[in-house]
């Protein structure tokens, strides 16, 4: 059992440590609140955490008639919601979004004494040579200069830290699409910081590129093993290679970009490509955890 | 009067250009609906958002007993307000997510032929030097290398943008501040993409420097003209230097990082605090569009 870690001494420090986005504080009872912790589901946007956890809820935990999940912590910045030992959290758009809520999740955890935690962004992607509604498994995260590295300027120095996701996770996640019987793929994921210019769209409000030089980059890419393209992978494992966490990511495309850029799935595909994700990820969640489902 | 300008041939070659992220496309009558906007108003959260044009509207446009302010478009990712003349959105928290919301705001805006359209963040910062609660208007932008260039990967190689706000419009809410006698300083804004290491935060899950060395690269930032430390000002100077938008950042600041990192204002002061720069705001959209308050 090993509980979550900073790399800060400065924290130890504080009289209160304020979460402030998270809108916790370490004068409250973490570890009754947090301490039993073991898993952080992150997804980008509130409704669709919201969905998540009521899944998880309905197939694991079943609420008693008469109560819901509802949001904790503060409502301002992100929505989070917690069901037995797992935190949903949605951490909206990009890396710079998602590292607040990671620094701050990752202290709230480690002042509520949280063991062996393992945290799964779930994701939605654009996919590179696979269909809309593809599985993808994140082996190991690129920029858009299909470098293994995140790079932070800190100070006014660049900090260059590899990106790095947790094997064990990574080959689970693969375990539990295959025992479900729907196909998930492995590969590296492209994560970038723009969805338009930066990830090689003709749709955006500025292009300077024709589609030949777009799918030149593409195919190159697809060639080096990119399967997927999001926003925030790239961080969140420098991030968990840094301090020692379990990290995976799993996405769900939306489409195949060597097909095109623009977005266009109807609600009941994304419900139902979101849907199949989640289902793995409870697979693997009740693997470890050593639980059945009640559904 | 000058209409809304892309800068990408190929937009003009889709059938239905999807604004996936704000849930309208070109199939709609977006003359109808948006021809007549003016301004875009953008800012952090969505409760600030709506607050602010809850507040617009009772001062401009004061809505008929039994009506109010609802959200338009989607709302998976960003809530966004329209109020007379004025969109009102929530760019959520960094660079790559109001990017987002840049590119399809302003494909949005040039398909409905809007015209002299100025876009203005208003946002929440630390200050370097000034007291929380003081108002910065920002001159211009700079990395956390302290260059005032926006970098972003393309097809995998990196376009560096200069990013270059409008004076007139800086003038502008300088003049509209000193108007409502506040004291608003006009500076340099240092943009970053996180909100611990990134600025020099003593109170992160990661920290690999020492209060003094934190101090020395505040001092230094100072020094060259920082007044205060956000995190989308240099991507979005950029975006309106590129397509020629008349676009501003005024923000207040939450505390005075050169005392201290973490955020602990009350509540009542948040609310005083972006009050503040809020009526800075109405006064500058009152003058630029000869109306008058009715509160």
């Amino acid at each position: 059992m090993s509980t979550v870690q900073l790399k800060n001494p400065h924290v130890a420090e504080l009289d209160v440590d304020h979460y402030y986005h998270l809108g916790f504080d370490s004068s409250m009872d973490l570890k009754e609140l947090f301490g039993g912790v073991r898993f952080v589901l992150y997804g980008g946007s509130n409704d669709r955490m919201l969905n998540i956890a009521e899944s998880f809820a309905a197939s694991f935990w079943p609420l008693p008639l008469g109560q819901k999940v509802t949001p904790i912590g503060s409502t301002t910045r992100y929505h989070m919601f917690k069901v037995g030992p797992i935190l949903f959290f949605a951490h909206g758009m990009g890396m710079p979004t998602f590292s607040i809520m990671l620094h701050e999740t990752t202290k709230l955890l480690a002042a509520a004494g949280a063991k062996d935690v393992i945290m799964i962004r779930i994701g939605t992607s654009g996919g590179v040579g696979v269909e809309g509604g593809s599985i993808v498994v994140t082996k190991n995260s690129v920029s858009g200069l299909l470098e293994p590295y995140y790079d932070i300027p800190s100070l006014g120095k660049v900090i260059r830290r590899p990106s790095v996701l947790d094997q064990d996770v990574h080959d689970g996640l693969l375990a539990a699409a295959a025992e479900l019987g729907l196909t998930a793929v492995s590969g590296t994921t492209m994560s970038v910081d723009c969805f338009y210019e930066g990830q090689g769209r003709l749709d955006g409000a500025i292009c300077h590129y024709e589609a030949a030089d777009k799918l030149a980059f593409l195919q190159k890419a697809s060639e080096a093993g990119v399967r997927n393209i999001e926003m925030e992978s790239l961080m969140f494992g420098a991030f968990c290679q840094e301090l020692g966490i379990k990290g995976g990511v799993i996405c769900t495309t939306l489409l195949n970009r060597l097909n095109g850029d623009q977005v266009t799935m109807t609600p009941e595909q994304y419900k139902a490509w979101v849907g199949g994700v989640v289902e793995v990820v409870k697979t693997y969640v009740a693997k470890t955890l050593g639980i059945t489902r009640k559904d």
